[in-house]
């Protein structure tokens, strides 16, 4: 199509409001436009960018014999209820009433409808395995969105479902999965994905992955060994910690540090080393307001999604006022009734630390758990560090990046089957819960990713396979008969070639003409000019600059089409 | 594919809830499965039947430079307060609140995004026309939702958006639209879709047309004449009334109707003919309460979007109490102070009507409405009837038939660019509002329209241009080594031929097969069996009975590209 009709602005200026160089160059380049906080419709070069990356999805599903569905966006909240869901999912779930005053759920992920439309199928085991998957707009109230097309409240997600008779089954197929995933951030122009181990969250489940585009931009923390082929997400990180107690074990004294509040300040005002404390994190349980103080090493950082998994509730930092009975700043394990307590695995195997005295302005030293509180159990509810020791090689080499997450894979177990009662009879006739599998990408998540990879300050520089054309044709000087006469031959030379071709043939400045270019970001530029005519030539360049090439006019096609089936191969 | 391996069960009974044959058929062959009243997911075999019709609709747009984009299903109720549509679409529109307590919409069509994405870009009268389309999910709270995919409350539409600087660019674009919805119809396989003018109702604008696909299963009732072209929606239909009045006038005289209350009990009683009443309708304005009392000749149906549309306010049926001041049954125009009086064209120039005369068990007879009532103005509030006047040609030659309304399209001049503020500067660089034209029509519906049109008792028997797959390859016995060998290399071959094809290899009975083939519904069906390899040949039907044949095994791959090509060539 002519550039001249393409519907959407570009813009010189950054938004100053964008954080993110995806989200700045989106605006820019006239791909998006927010509609509310988190909310965005998509002008037609970013809705090329989608469908070419939802095709690809596409492809590599059916390719792992997925046949492709769709679920609805508005569910009843009774099939949210089978699952147990409709209470367990907090505020980001969208609800409603209908007209008959039923209670209704905008879907966010579709466990349930995934059920529901083949709990009579999958009736006999010789149906199985099978999955079925959709690509469709999805709604989740997040509290923080963020980073343009990154984080959003409205998305369009690719979910599948897959149903085995057997945990062997469901091993087998979760690879070809994440080979698949795999693939479709390779075709899409992340061919160094990391794919690392995370926890489920309020998916259920016990195996899941993560595939991560690493880059300071992310929001996602992950560990990565330098020494093996360890890597998780922070929240799935084991922390290991080896204590060494010190050889005197000191008396349990009660001493006054006035004032003194933080961990850091009662360590460095009584000169001891931050190892040597036992910090209070303080929670409360959603919902029931209970209290619940972590107790950990005073150099490590609570991870919320431990304890949650834990105590199998949602929890949020604690509001301690007067009537909780809890001393702030002064809180330690002895005398400490008015809460549920958790000792962090960092604190076994240690001796002489400081901790609160439940007291204000007091606070202990010499403190040894087993010998001062009692015998407890020690669970990991800390975050793993930079530097930590790696759980699988035992090598001190943990490395935290950070990362986007692009896609998502889950073994779901029979949390779904079981609860929504979906059984299959065996050889024997016997009544099973098949085990589900369960499998997620953004789609615009996806394309800002790749956004994020590939740009310079100008503009994106798509991948071949995902770009909005394959060619940016520009005529410099359209009032020139002759250099409008070729580019214009050579425009429905490309269409009736069936190469994708943006033509910008407006009469405006080169600078504006490059620059619009460089928004657009398609990989191949074909320049036509009065000057390039009087040298016989079109001029070649790449996006990104590796190619830049004058060549006759009798060879641009073959030229033209033997790079796309480089730069296609490249990717 | 493999149909054993196709996720959706087929069923034998006919679902005794289901009053539409393409409902029905759709539930017993796997296509739909209800969520929800009025919701649905789909099963692949109706997805690939959608994504088709989908690319049709998609390369119609393309074809009058449509430009592809999304707009959010979720959106700011401000944005629907901008054209004021948040307060006068009532509860077919589903809103909530989000986690910050903002008043959200679920979008029912897409004026309002439509408007706010291009009225930056729209600025400039250079940038004129274009046109933008979507395909995107919409939620719309229907009261009745019925007939399976013909009328739901979520469902997949494209809706398209067009822009203009004049109102003569709109009309030339209109007759585009027009051209490219007869085609999107003609290629699903509704080449004979009526076009009728219609009513905008909530949308606005004046020019609108319905694309109705006619059948009795229709809940649309259309005028059409038999004498000339013209046809209307019924709601947008002239009902044209020539009264000859009575030689003798009588004089207005009290008669006691005791229990006579509806207009055929009195006009019986008083033996008079029902063209000679005046009929009293009674509806309230929604919201406020009151009383709207229609007067119209006896035998006519008052028309609820006529009399919408002269009151600007939405109406509906009277609950008539004793606070009314309405003496219900015996309604007539004279001392009748409690309401909003109105007059249809069916009383004007006629005499000697009997009419309710305000008083229990009383009626006037001789009633005549400018000397008994004095001077009012008369309009059109009644239906268009069988055998009526058509407005244009002026012959007694009214059809009424039913149909299904596949898509339509509006001109809706400036009503959302004037109140959302959109504006354009003209070659002399003063402003303008641009004017509108919308295009919609939905997948589902369209779908299931194909569905109600070709089918037999035992099917749906889809045209190749959106079938599921265009080959249906049965293996009748494939224990049989020589016809399994056959009929597997078969499939292989037309896989390479890039020919959709789902074989069944199942071990079933011959009958199980064909039902099961029959449901699925595929054009062409290639029978390879025993006794067929015997006969040297396989078996190929159409799934219409039109074509059934024995070819040569060599010579199968030919005749079947040539079948699949006549067969595109129809459509």
């Amino acid at each position: 199509m002519k550039l001249a009709n393409l519907v959407g602005d570009r813009y010189k200026e950054r938004p100053v409001e964008c954080v993110l160089e995806s989200h700045a160059l989106m605006v820019r380049g006239g791909y998006i436009k927010a509609v509310a906080n988190g909310i965005f419709s998509s002008y037609p070069i970013l809705k090329r960018i989608t469908r070419k990356i939802e095709q690809i999805i596409r492809e590599e599903m059916d390719a792992i014999d997925g046949q492709e569905v769709s679920f609805p966006v508005v569910m009843p909240a009774s099939l949210w209820e089978e699952s147990g869901r409709y209470e367990s999912v907090g505020r980001e779930m969208a609800r409603f009433e209908d007209r008959n005053e039923t209670p209704m759920v905008l879907g966010m992920t579709h466990e349930e409808p995934a059920v529901q439309l083949v709990r009579e199928y999958g009736q006999t085991y010789a149906k199985y395995p099978f999955m079925i998957y959709q690509i469709q707009t999805k709604f989740r109230d997040e509290a923080r969105p963020r980073g343009g097309l990154i984080r959003t409240r409205e998305f369009v997600m690719k979910d599948g479902y897959s149903y085995h008779t057997s945990q062997e089954d469901l091993d087998k197929y979760y690879s070809r999965a994440y080979q698949a995933y795999k693939n479709i951030c390779r075709r899409a122009g992340i061919p160094d994905i990391a794919v690392v181990a995370s926890d489920s969250g309020m998916m259920g489940g016990d195996v899941s992955h993560e595939f991560m585009y690493l880059t300071p931009a992310g929001e996602d923390s992950i560990v990565i060994c330098k020494s093996c082929d360890y890597s998780a997400n922070m929240e799935a990180a084991d922390c290991i910690v080896v204590n060494i107690p010190s050889v005197t074990t000191e008396p349990l004294t009660k001493v006054h540090t006035p004032n003194y509040k933080t961990i850091e300040e009662v360590t460095s005002f009584l000169k001891l080393d931050i190892k040597k404390s036992c910090k209070a994190v303080v929670y409360q349980v959603l919902y029931t307001g209970k209290y619940v103080v972590l107790f950990t090493r005073g150099d490590l950082e609570a991870c919320e999604t431990k304890i949650t998994k834990y105590l199998g509730e949602d929890i949020q930092p604690a509001t301690i006022d007067e009537n909780s009975g809890l001393v702030a700043g002064f809180l330690g394990p002895a005398g400490l009734t008015q809460a549920q307590i958790l000792f962090d695995n960092s604190l076994k195997g240690t001796n002489n630390l400081c901790c609160g005295a439940n007291e204000i302005d007091y606070h202990f030293t010499g403190f040894q758990i087993e010998r001062d509180y009692g015998d407890v159990e020690y669970f990991d509810f800390s975050k793993a560090f930079e530097g930590g020791i790696c759980p699988k090689c035992n090598e001190t080499k943990l490395t935290v990046s950070r990362g986007i997450e692009v896609g998502n894979i889950f073994q779901l177990g029979d949390k779904y089957t079981k609860s929504m009662n979906m059984r299959y009879s065996d050889e024997q006739g016997e009544l099973h819960h098949p085990v589900m599998g369960c499998y997620g990408i953004g789609v615009q998540r996806l394309a800002a990713s790749v956004c994020e990879k590939y740009h310079d300050e100008k503009g994106p520089i798509w991948p071949i396979s995902i770009a909005p054309w394959q060619i940016h044709l520009c005529c410099l000087r359209s009032d020139d008969a002759e250099a409008k006469g070729f580019a214009d031959k050579l425009y429905d030379d490309l269409l009736k070639n069936k190469i994708e071709t943006i033509y910008d043939d407006r009469q405006v400045s080169v600078g504006v003409m490059f620059s619009d270019a460089d928004l657009v970001g398609v990989p191949i530029r074909v320049v036509v000019s009065p000057r390039n005519m009087k040298e016989n030539c079109c001029e070649i360049t790449t996006r990104d600059k590796s190619v830049n090439e004058k060549i006759e006019p009798d060879k641009v096609m073959d030229f033209i089409k033997d790079l796309i089936s480089r730069l296609s191969l490249l990717k």
